[in-house]
């Protein structure tokens, strides 16, 4: 990626990550109320996302699918045990792997939880469109962010 | 905002919010190890470009341009002033208010950020035009997010 030349390079308003974390940090704002009374945070949802669809899954395969290191989901993977939503047992075949399943309290949280998109859909004053539109490009830019970063993890490791 | 109807709404792949919370988590594990050397988080690295611009800021002014509220820029500031980059002092006129400025060892690290944005870029394979276009969406998208999320406080406090 080429950088403009002219202008200052530590101004706010040129870096292009900004307003990826101030999207990022208003739509946890938003969110926050939403979910709180499903008692989850945004990344727990977000697991909750993924077991809703299939279980078991992997830690890896977890971190794989929502760009989480596995410092940051671990964590997150115990406190959601604590609260009965998910399990964690170790795989019989590969001990090295620990596998993460639903509990009934977790499955049972997801009729409640479909709605939380629509709520979150009624409070944004944005087309369906150009929501669709972001998404996509979004999607397009963390590609090659994860091709990137992966590159990075290897280099470092 | 309305949502299509068809589908399973709780879908990872369909989450407007996943893409921008991915891109924001793979920024940061790209943005990491770069300003680790300067000693700086990625959200200490904002306020930093916000008071290399101008100083001295309140920590209002300071979260209406991160983003941010309080109750996280607070603690950031507080570690930002242990560190010595920061000071932070009430206002003798208005006791309310706390004023953040640089510290000389703040200002002295400017110099060496000034290489960041050019290193970060040289490490992800997109073009300047893509970026810029994609960073001026997502602008779009937080200033649509912000005046919802100033609603949604309003009407909960």
């Amino acid at each position: 990626m080429d950088l403009p030349e002219d202008g200052d390079p530590l101004d706010l308003d040129r870096q292009v990550c900004f307003p990826l974390y101030a999207a990022s940090n208003l739509l946890n704002r938003l969110y926050r109320p939403i979910l709180a009374e499903l008692g989850l945070t945004y990344p727990q949802y977000l697991v909750m996302l993924v077991l809703w669809k299939q279980t078991p899954q992997t830690v890896g395969s977890l971190g794989d699918m929502l760009y989480l290191d596995s410092g940051t989901l671990t964590p997150l993977l115990k406190r959601m045990e604590t609260t009965g939503l998910i399990s964690r047992t170790r795989d019989a075949g590969d001990e090295r792997r620990v596998l993460i399943d639903v509990t009934a309290k977790g499955r049972a949280l997801r009729s409640a939880a479909e709605n939380v998109p629509a709520v979150l859909a009624a409070g944004i004053e944005i087309d369906a469109t150009s929501v669709a539109q972001l998404r996509d490009q979004v999607r397009g830019l963390v590609a090659i962010l994860h091709g990137d970063s992966k590159n990075a993890d290897t280099a470092s490791s």
